[in-house]
């Protein structure tokens, strides 16, 4: 979280002399800085939103056609339980009390505030907004929330074709309502990471790693579909509409202008509304980056480029600047997001060496370039140290891997988590849902 | 329609002192308030838009393939007629004058005024918009055009698959042309509805279930589908494409904030933002909460999740919060939304029940939880008499089903409304069109 | 590019009574001024790039399922070297030293300036950007290399089915690095297109005729597939899935207000967000009067309606109004956008007639329809002369024409740029990449 630019309204109300009269006419007044900053959030928020839709339709579309009525069940489920569960304990969780007044020691994080969040009042003036110098609440909330749920929504993919619905979607909640939440407290919430100097500009840790983390733990405790690794060697399973996947990479890469440019948080000044001018042409130029670098590989490595890892590879660009979209440069840019292209072009293959089943790349994507995007921080922002960088990965690494293996063992020992062997072959479409996606089209 | 913040200007307009210098540098500009509230528009108007795409996917992906274009041509061209005829005659007939100065008798109000839209002169200044404490009239006609072509596209949905195109499009003039704006006015427009204390923040009855009687009236009189209901029984008929219904309630949701939002009318002060964030954050906690109940009740009933049911879950709890999204607390407002899942689940039977075949559960949920989110503005909003609510459902309820009843009837007596048995079961896109959506994917 | 209302400014800053200060209270503060101009942009520009989603999905909606994997390759592949050498080379040769501070003569413009964009320092004030009067450079830069990505989108669809991918990709590169900022620096980059008072608002010649020259003299030197023109007639062959055409359509819909409503480059007085609402408003307009008239056409000339010809005529309609979106009214608009679906209906067959094979409409959509425009500029704006919109559309078509005809040349001598026939037959997705876009539905 960073100030606005309240400095500026100290000479303003002093207002001594016609000197300053004309700093008045061309000072942005506090509300209007209030408003510009809420407007930020909710512009943001809408396009953080939209990425549900972008991972729905890029899983739906890399997943097997018998598949797909549950991949989209579970895509709504997740972010309908996201909405719920951060609201009733998230975000409180996150930013105790709603009013950002942390307790900046790790009990304080740790013991957190435990309740459900709190609008301001309909209609509040300068006087009853909980943050003047800030945003409103609610505004805040709802952009928040939507990186929860991105959170949410990246397991969902690596998961697909095998995992039972309702632990999946238990898991979701115990993800949405206290793992993300917790650990973004540390560096978010203001707490201890935060403290240590972590930089983690819009969460390629705190989001994509998270993220990346809990489905690489879910992977391998759930264990890779039927017929992927047979005799071996590694059989690829085709995604059925290549069409969809492609419109979900899109979605996400606009949903990402929100992501990346609303974590400025303010908008209320010159520097801020450049600054932020700046995340949105960064963070383009990283997913241009690994998506040309993914398709030249493919070509030099397979004589032919690869669409899916095209789409992962300009994804991979995306996770990759969300560490630190403001600093670099268009060129570091562009070159931070091709490193992560390249991560993905080699990361697929390695995670189907140790046999692990990562259905739509998730892993590669979120968690590897997560990580990359995280150590690049030092590469452009001199305020960044690789020491930190690195222990606040692997403390929140480590927590999330301890917190979601936990889980997921208890929900395997309690319901399963894994669907039977002929469920799964017949696909769960028809085996947990009685619903096709696409019930006119023969499947070959 | 609400005033602006406008109270403020006066203080400051003096500036008798340098307390009011202060006051100054904080106080949002009259011109700033303007832009803003125009601005709110635009977005909002632009979201709101996306919807139409929105219904296009959600009922090309749940009628038959067989009669897919003939559902897209129909979305396509139901949208292109509400923008010229409210251009042509509806913006004028809602808003009077175009101005808003409206003549509050019921005469006034049904007299109208018929005459196309006029927007401002180009580079309009202070001196020379229409309503300088508001915002420009280019912005506001964008807006309410879209919220008329959206009331178009409830109708399409419910009288797929056997309503000929040509007379679906003439409905459609009549109805964005004189039918909804006539009505609109009541609320919107300072009629009568708006007198008696009517409070329709967005429109679950003004909209919502404006598209939803129109839909009723022309599923009753056009009969169902053949072969749905069959020996006693309902056979349910499956959509073709899931994935792009999900799309299409995804995108359904996004143009809500825009729609919901952007109905707060204002966003240049910090009261109105604070509004507007309240507002994002409700409507998507209403959708959560009727995607999440409709999960959990389908479970429940039929041992599986139905993603039909969930997808039509989440929209109910969107028109539900509709009506007022502002003065709920999140957790009301995810109750609120919650019951309209209820009532999708049940209503989607109950209509069976009596034989009306509503093709993509357009009347259960933009009728049924169009009327259940006018009754909860009394649950939150203590400016509001269930009497009054209860009377304004019902006036504009028979309004629009009698004046839909003629224009069927016409439309069946003159040219007919339905196409033949053999048209029908062959499907509307070879019959009528000669084109299909899928070429090339063999139908079972 | 146009002057914000700076002058304003000057009453206001002297504040020499009583009576300024109410100004002072009304105006709009420079540095808002500057943020509001940003915000235009960063909204117009994501709305841009959404753009790109909707080519992927149009033409991906009107190929054979056969060759959908690698239209999609080329429209994202085309989409991230757009980026990259827009970045590299193309806004700098635009707009001279990124400052605007262009020499006006025409070997000055020629000469240009090649080097990298760059953006402004990280948190630069009032004193530290580049131009305090406009908008951060990076906003500027996010929405002008969108729309030249545009551009290069619009050239794939007309080449689909048939070309290489790799010498497609690289023709994209010169267009996007040289071709089109070249020109656009004549009009937008104040050369001498702009010297001799050419209008183009937002580019129905700078942008679409561009891309409708470079698709045209690619379609002629590659030739028409194989059967389309047969024994002396014409074989349509259908798109493979016109539900993701139409979505394509809305979504370049929903960009195009962010195309024509950004270009007033301001949003920071009254006149300038009453412009741009005007501007939404007609741009709306003009599509439903193409889509309406592509409608009610089709059915008089082949007694059905074209679903394909309606969304062409929605998009010529948007072209249409894109050279002069803010002077018409309403009604003109509409009108104005009628004319370009006129033009589609009757430009797709007479292409036909000259074997020109266009998979997707684009040539009379962005070609056609975007001299109509350029040309329609006179009959709304006083201050346009027919003789130097014909002089300017002819200047623009002869320098892309020869451009692109040397550069499509050179690649064809070298490394060809048609599949083989065997490969354009059994589709490019398995010969050229290996991979189906929907696999697992059969193929008639």
């Amino acid at each position: 979280m960073k100030l606005n630019a309240l400095g500026l309204a100290a000479p303003i109300a002093a207002l001594p002399a016609l000197a300053s009269a004309q700093e008045v006419a061309a000072a942005v007044p506090t509300d209007v800085v209030f408003i510009l900053n809420s407007l930020l959030f909710l512009v943001g928020g809408f396009l953080v939103f939209w990425m549900a839709a972008g991972f729905a339709m890029l899983e739906a579309g890399l997943v097997r056609s018998k598949n797909v009525t549950m991949q989209l069940t579970k895509n709504m489920g997740l972010f309908g339980l996201a909405c719920i569960f951060y609201y009733l304990i998230g975000y409180n969780l996150m930013y105790p009390l709603g009013t950002w007044a942390n307790d900046d020691s790790l009990s304080g994080v740790l013991s957190g505030v435990w309740g459900p969040a709190v609008m301001e009042a309909v209609g509040a003036g300068a006087d009853a907004v909980d943050d003047y110098s800030y945003a409103s609440t609610a505004s805040d909330f709802f952009f928040q929330l939507m990186f929860c749920a991105a959170t949410a929504s990246i397991v969902s993919g690596a998961l697909a074709e095998r995992i039972k619905l309702w632990p999946f979607l238990i898991f979701t909640v115990i993800l949405t309502a206290v793992i993300y939440p917790l650990q973004a407290s540390w560096k978010w919430g203001g707490g201890f990471l935060d403290e240590a100097g972590f930089l983690d500009f819009a969460g390629s840790t705190v989001v994509h790693s998270v993220g990346g983390w809990a489905a690489l733990t879910g992977a391998l405790i759930l264990g890779p579909r039927i017929g992927k690794y047979k005799d071996g060697r590694v059989h690829p399973i085709m995604g059925s509409n290549l069409t969809l996947a492609t419109l979900g990479t899109f979605i996400l890469w606009l949903g990402w202008f929100g992501f990346n440019g609303g974590s400025q948080l303010a908008m209320g000044s010159i520097g801020d509304v450049a600054d932020v001018s700046r995340i949105f042409a960064n963070t383009n130029a990283a997913a241009a980056g690994g998506l040309i670098t993914a398709m030249i590989l493919t070509q030099l490595l397979y004589k032919k480029p690869d669409l899916t890892m095209i789409l992962n590879g300009a994804l991979a660009g995306l996770v990759s600047i969300t560490a630190e979209p403001l600093t670099p440069t268009l060129g570091s840019a562009t070159i931070i997001g091709a490193i992560g292209g390249i991560i993905v072009v080699f990361g697929v293959p390695f995670l189907d060496k140790l046999k692990i089943d990562d259905v739509v790349g998730a892993i590669p994507v979120h968690l590897m370039a997560g990580i990359w995007g995280t150590i690049a921080v030092v590469f452009t922002n001199s305020d960044a140290s690789i020491g930190t960088q690195l222990y606040s990965i692997i403390v929140v690494g480590i927590f999330v891997v301890v917190s979601s293996s936990i889980v997921w063992f208890i929900l395997k020992a309690t319901m399963g988590i894994r669907v039977s062997s002929e469920e799964e072959i017949n696909g769960l479409d028809m085996a947990e849902l009685g619903m096709e996606a696409y019930p006119e089209f023969t499947n070959r």
